[in-house]
Parts: C-alpha cells; structure tokens; sequence
C-alpha cells in the first residue's frame, strides 16, 4: 500500500458548516428536469407528473464499513447505490438524492472530497440530482444517510405483494460475490496487520472484491424489462441476502415458493472462492447479501419473453402458502428456507 | 429527580432489525391522502398534485442533544419540528416524513418506545405520515436522521432569494428564548452534578424550557399568510439564529437590510432572564437559534394586512445590497450584522 507521506489535511472548522456544504457539492450539476430547486434554499422542490419514489439508507462506520480497507471514494459511490437499488426495485426511474454525514473532526477536508466524488460519480452515472442534504459533527466517525427519489407511473410500480401461485420467481446477475469479497479484504486486512510489508495479490478476486467496494444498482432491469413488455408481480432488492428477500417476497404476498439450488447464479470465482474458503456456495448466495441484485416474480406466461436473457436467472416458482418456503437440493431434497441475512443488531 | 427502581429494559437484539421496525411504528397511522404506501416496501410511495418539497436534518448525540437532561419523547418530537420548521418556511404544508436513527446496544427498546412516541405525537398533531426510513445499530449514542416531506403550488412556493429594495422584514413569534432553555438546563445539569439531592426549581423557566425541550413548528403561519392574502417574497427557518438568517436572506436575494433592535420581539422572561444571566437580550436574539419561528420579507404595500397581527413582528426593511445589513441600535447607532450563529464544526 503506497502511502502519501504529505497528504494536505484542511480541517472542517477552517471552512464552517455552510462553507464545507458548498465546497463539497460545488462541482455537482443538476441534470433532471423534475429538479425545480436544488441545495440552497430551506428545501428542495421537484415536481414529478408521475408518482413518487422515496427510500432512505444510512451507514454507520464500524457497523456497515470498516475505513482500514474500503476507500472513500468507494463508499460514496456505494452509498448512493445502495439507496438507488430500492428506488430501481420499486420498478421506478432514480431521479434525485439527499446525502447527510456527520463526521468526526479527525476526517480533514480532502477525505469528504474523496467521499463526494464517489457521490458525484455515482449521481452522473445514475443521472441523478443532489438536491439536499445536512452536514454536522459526530463524536465518533463517519455516518452516512442519504434518501434516494424516484419516479414511476401508478399502473407501473411493482410492489413485494403481487406474486401468485405458478409465478416464475427471477433474479438479474449473479449473487454471493459481494459477500466473498467481503471475506477477502477481511483477511487481507489480517495479513497486513501481522506484516505490514506483505503485498497482497488480490488480482485473482478483482470481480468479487469489486462487487464488494462498488456495486453497480440494476438501473438497467427495469428498463430491460420494460422493453421486454414484463412487469413483474413483486419485486425486492438483494441486500441482506437472498433468503431473507425470498421470505420477504413470499410473507408480503402470501405465497410460498420453491427454488433450486442449482438454478441459483454463481460466478466461477465465487465457486472457486468458497472452495478456497472452504464455504458451500449454496449458503453463501442465500444469507452473503449486498449483491444489489433485483429478485421478482412474473406470470408464467411471461417465461418466453425473459427465457434467454443473460441478465435473467429463473431460480424457483411461486406455491400456495401453505407449502411453504423451501430449497430444493441438487440432490432433490427440500429444505425450509429461513432467514439469515445480514443484521446490524445482531451480536457476534 | 424520580428514578424508576426497576424499570423495563429490553436488548433491541432481541427484535433484530425488522422486528424494531415493527414494533416502533405499530401505533402510527396513515392519514394523508398523498400516501399511497407507507412502510413496508423497498420504498415509500406518494402522489402529489402539486410541487414537492423535501428537507433533510440530522441530529447527533452528543452534538445536537444532550440526553441527561432531554427527555427522549421530547427529542422524537423536536426531531420532527426542526424537519417540518424547514417545510413550513417554503410555505408549504407538510405531509410526510422518513425517520431513521442509529442507535447503540446501550439503549434499550423502552427508550426507543418513548422516542418514537414524540415522533409520533408530532406526526398527529401536525398531521404528517411517516412513510419510512431505517434503524440500525451505532458504535456510540444515538443519531437521528429525518427527512421531511411537503407540497405546495408552484406559484405558492417561497424561496430565499425574492426580497427586494423596501420589503419588511417579518418574524413569527418571539425570539431569544431557546437558548436561555438551554442554558437553564445547562445551569441545573452542573447543579444536579455538585449535589444530586438538590431539587430544581425551574417553574418560573417553564416557557423558555419549553421552547428548548419541545418547540412547534409555526405550521399556522403559512395558513395565515394564506389568510391574510399576502405571499411573502422570501422565508426562511430561524433554526441557526437571526442574524445568520437574516444574512441567508440577503444573500440569496441579493439585497441588504436594516433591523431596529426595538423592534425585535421578545417574552417578558427572556428580558428577565437575559439580567439573571448577564447576558444581552439583543445578543441572544441575534445569535441563539433554535426558535424555529419564521422570518419572511412582504411587500410594502402589504403593511395593513399584517400590522396588527399579534404573531407577526416587522423587525426591518429592505435596502439595497450595497448598502449592507445593519442593526440600528435603540441609541440609534448602526452596526454591522454578522453570522453569529451555532456551528456543529466550531470549536468551543
């Protein structure tokens, strides 16, 4: 790790509050014309014609980041993502965020630039607006909050309460990498600290360790879908894993529903990975979370329309309540599938 | 003091994440008919006719409160008017709001019961749903991160930057008496510390605690404007202290101003209080903040319309910007106005 012996370091009070605001977001342009008002005034104000999205995230430093190994820049790009991933699961189009932090004094001025550029990339890519936010001091650390709003017609939102019995239940991409890559900076981040001298060769797990650092919200699922004239009957984001989604997907709509572990979408290197790690794979993809995947259902007759893309992954079917939840083993046998995703709460 | 003995005292790891979700936001109800769904899904859903406005606030432990003399039902409500306070000064009418907080394991779900018992009290008596937000766990204390949602006609929204050479300068209320709340409280904290037995007295202090501990968002006065047939030609929040608002307003407009310390309103126990503390009323009004009254500009021509309106000062005017932003003293002197308000980032 190249390290600048004389990194310039402004601290926070040199520039205020109000000074720090404009510095961080004066290079931000405003692209959407739903954007009437951005930063500046009490309030922004939009004016979507159609209904409006609205999702709110925050990241806590030490509970959802760990600075020893995730770059600034990374995690402004990945908070946004993180927010925008909702908005794109609602079947909606992003338009607009609001990023708050409160940060400790140790962080100079240049760290949130690095933070902000992240955003900043992240809102052009995306093509939305920042349109607000709030900055202050915390006693500890970096917390991170942003809100992400979208916008989509009535008849087109996809809640989690649509899927019916004899659904096709479909996953974008490939899961359990981001969780891999998590695994792997972990103990790189052990390596490092018993020699610090030691190169680490990471080149092996780019893909998952990028799938960890900066992942890349599914803005392009609802327009594919669109194109493809589907709409599906509930959708979810993959954030804390995909088991814990399924079962959000089947309590909201009343359902129960069957996948097959061998139609669940790996990367070699995840398989290759979990082997190293001496991990089943299967559970990786079902509790690791953070993939940012979009996992939804569609009517049966849809299976012709979606049956070929190399973005979609049809992984199981809707059954009636009663069935229940389960996993059908390579082996054909059935497993009750139970949440184990991700919980901040939880003690280790 | 009165302690509880024994009081209740449930680990929020004993929900888990969803479950507190749960749990906390039970009792709260959907009133608006711009709500099409509340929580529940990866995002919120709402329809507006009109333009939407949206702000943003956070609140650090430690920075922004001090929980060993604020009551956590109080701060729940307080988090939502300093959010609503922002709406209002668009004069728009507010209807929604996400709440998210990171809380550390210290704090039991009872705490978090009596702090989402404030929220609420604040979303009924000012009739805002709450439509979202997230909950997770923080190495230290609590954060709370609102973002407020409102709606307004386009040609009805306020901004910052419409005052003009003659307008009057208007304040809701009267000023100056959260900071001497504060200050009370501070007084009594020391006080509580050197002799824990010692009983506060502080009933003559009800109303400048009050205006610390729990103030209201001036919800009527857009109503009234409405009323009265005026629109203000600039507004904004008093949150950081006049003088600093003031400075805001000149500044978005591109104007100056003159305010007349005589005419700046004060409570009969601010003036009292201000002798038994030493301190400068005129100085406390000007630089205290926290009063969330609003400070808005009208057209001369609208003078009879407000002039005997028992909740409206005119404290000033408009001049040209060149001419500066003035204070004109009772003795008749003119000093220069400048930003004294708080700062998170300022070092004390």
């Amino acid at each position: 790790m190249i390290e600048d012996k004389n990194p310039q370091r402004t601290p926070i009070e040199q520039l205020g509050e109000f000074g720090l605001i404009d510095h961080l977001t004066r290079n931000f342009e405003i692209g959407q014309a739903s954007t009437v008002k951005a930063i500046g005034d009490d309030a922004a104000v939009i004016h979507h014609e159609k209904q409006t999205v609205i999702t709110t995230d925050m990241l806590v430093e030490g509970v959802h980041f760990d600075l020893s190994y995730v770059p600034l820049k990374h995690l402004g790009y990945k908070a946004v993502m993180v927010n925008l991933s909702d908005v794109y699961a609602m079947n909606a189009v992003a338009s607009q965020v609001t990023v708050s932090i409160a940060v400790s004094s140790r962080f100079p001025v240049e760290a949130l630039d690095e933070l902000y550029d992240g955003i900043q990339l992240a809102c052009k890519n995306y093509q939305v607006d920042l349109i607000g936010g709030d900055t202050t001091s915390s006693n500890s650390g970096l917390i991170i909050s942003i809100t992400a709003i979208g916008e989509q017609k009535e008849k087109e939102i996809v809640y989690r309460n649509g899927a019916s019995d004899g659904d096709l239940l479909v996953v974008s991409g490939d899961i359990g990498a981001a969780y891999l890559g998590l695994q792997i900076l972990e103990r790189e981040k052990q390596v490092f600290k018993a020699n610090p001298n030691n190169q680490p060769d990471i080149e092996a797990y780019s893909y998952l360790i990028e799938r960890q650092l900066k992942p890349e919200a599914r803005k392009d699922i609802p327009k594919l879908l669109e194109d493809l004239e589907v709409k599906p009957t509930s959708m979810i984001d993959l954030s804390d894993g995909l088991s814990s989604e399924i079962i959000h997907l089947c309590k909201n709509s009343k359902v129960g529903m069957k996948v097959y572990e061998d139609k669940i979408p790996l990367d070699p290197t995840v398989i290759s990975a979990c082997e190293e790690f001496n991990l089943d794979s299967t559970t990786v993809a079902l509790s690791g979370g953070e993939d940012y995947e979009l996992l939804f259902t569609v009517k049966q007759e849809d299976f012709p329309k979606i049956k070929a893309n190399p973005s979609l992954s049809i992984i199981g079917h809707v059954v009636p309540e009663g069935e229940g939840i389960h996993l059908i083993t390579r082996g054909g046998e059935q497993i009750a599938v139970k949440a184990m995703g991700w919980n901040s709460f939880e003690s280790e």
